[in-house]
């Protein structure tokens, strides 16, 4: 056996029954025609369905679309490239030389696609609840650690709801002026509540949206008050 | 025991132990706050990854494209929604007043939804591998039947990989002509193939990508005469 590999099986906290799995999950496809890309497909589904799992046990009064969010925080690209970086993945990685040279092993794509498919060959190799285990350590952290889902969403959408539940009618938005060249615009908006009951709120930034969010951002702090916490 | 309910877990072949978990997988939120929702987002996870385990396992030469294109035919709405009316589902689902009315209990969308849910709660209720099982009753015959993943790309998609395994250059389109009234226009597209070898071909159709996938069908047709199989 492979000391190298031994490694990394003993950060997964698995052993293989047949290693050439875990070698397959490990091959780029800059390396080879037998690459890790099904396996990648696979793991990305089981690593879905894992994480969906616990975050629905973990928070049993959070709506299907706040799950949905805290689910996407936890399985985009960047947290993956984390968690392969504790195990130090990178440095198991088989990659062809021109993404050696370039420094592939770093790149959060090529990590985050190879820990999926290492998940991949643990499911083939052990089983369901094998994978689902290596998953649990993998993201022991974030699970460990998981946001109110409420803090998730973005400030048009939380003063969306603030308003609905207090049976106020919805937000305007209003573009106040442009400026700036081309490149570098800068835009200002303005957040009206159709009541009249306020003043409104005006947001900042290099588009509309960004803008948008800013002023909602205000209007929120304006509505609740420090210590007032979310619905 | 509600001899109803009898016959939906026999056709799941799934027995409940609590049957409130099959109740509130059958509530749509039109009847109750006490719904389906969290349970249809947990099915769904579940069902995605039951659905690529058995794909994955189906088709051991196939690209993680084709298991992704695969995949999306057995899991889209109409699919889930077969599924459910084969085990008469509609007729257990709880709606609120106004989809009863409207005939809710028909509609895609409600059955799949509905479906996905159960398939949750058996997950919540006897754990992975009931749920599993309940999967692979539901969807035995799609997965008896997989098409070949090949015959699920479009025309340009083929067109392009059987040229680029025969290391010709990629096709090019240009649109000819347009004709007909605004709310009807027809398009008239080539493909042609940079290499000169070929005179290329013509498709119409009611827009131009329309036009477009014709022409290289036809041109697949024209680069592999009957019998010919795919790459």
């Amino acid at each position: 056996m492979n000391p190298h590999d031994e490694r990394l099986q003993a950060a997964l906290g698995y052993r293989f029954g047949d290693e050439r799995r875990l070698a397959r999950a490990l091959t780029h496809r800059s390396a080879s025609a037998d690459n890790n890309e099904r396996l990648e497909y696979l793991g990305d589904a089981l690593l879905n369905f894992v994480i969906a799992d616990s975050v629905f046990a973990a928070f049993p009064q959070a709506s299907e679309g706040d799950l949905s969010r805290l689910r996407a925080t936890l399985v985009r690209e960047e947290a993956l490239a984390a968690a392969a970086r504790r195990i130090g993945l990178g440095d198991f990685l088989r990659l062809g030389s021109g993404e050696l040279k370039s420094g592939g092993y770093r790149r959060d794509s090529i990590l985050a696609d190879g820990l999926e498919a290492v998940i991949g060959a643990v499911h083939l190799d052990g089983g369901f609840d094998a994978a689902r285990g290596v998953c649990l350590r993998l993201f022991a952290e974030e699970l460990g650690n998981l946001p109110d889902p409420l803090t998730l969403k973005d400030p048009k959408t939380r003063l969306q709801e603030l308003l609905q539940a207090t049976g106020r009618p919805l937000p305007e938005y209003a573009v106040l002026g442009e400026s700036g060249p081309p490149h570098r615009r800068s835009f200002t908006v303005s957040c009206r509540l159709a009541d009249g009951q306020d003043d409104g709120t005006v947001g900042e930034g290099g588009s509309r949206r960004l803008a948008e969010q800013q002023a909602a951002q205000r209007m929120l702090e304006r509505l609740r008050p420090a210590g007032g916490g979310d619905a």
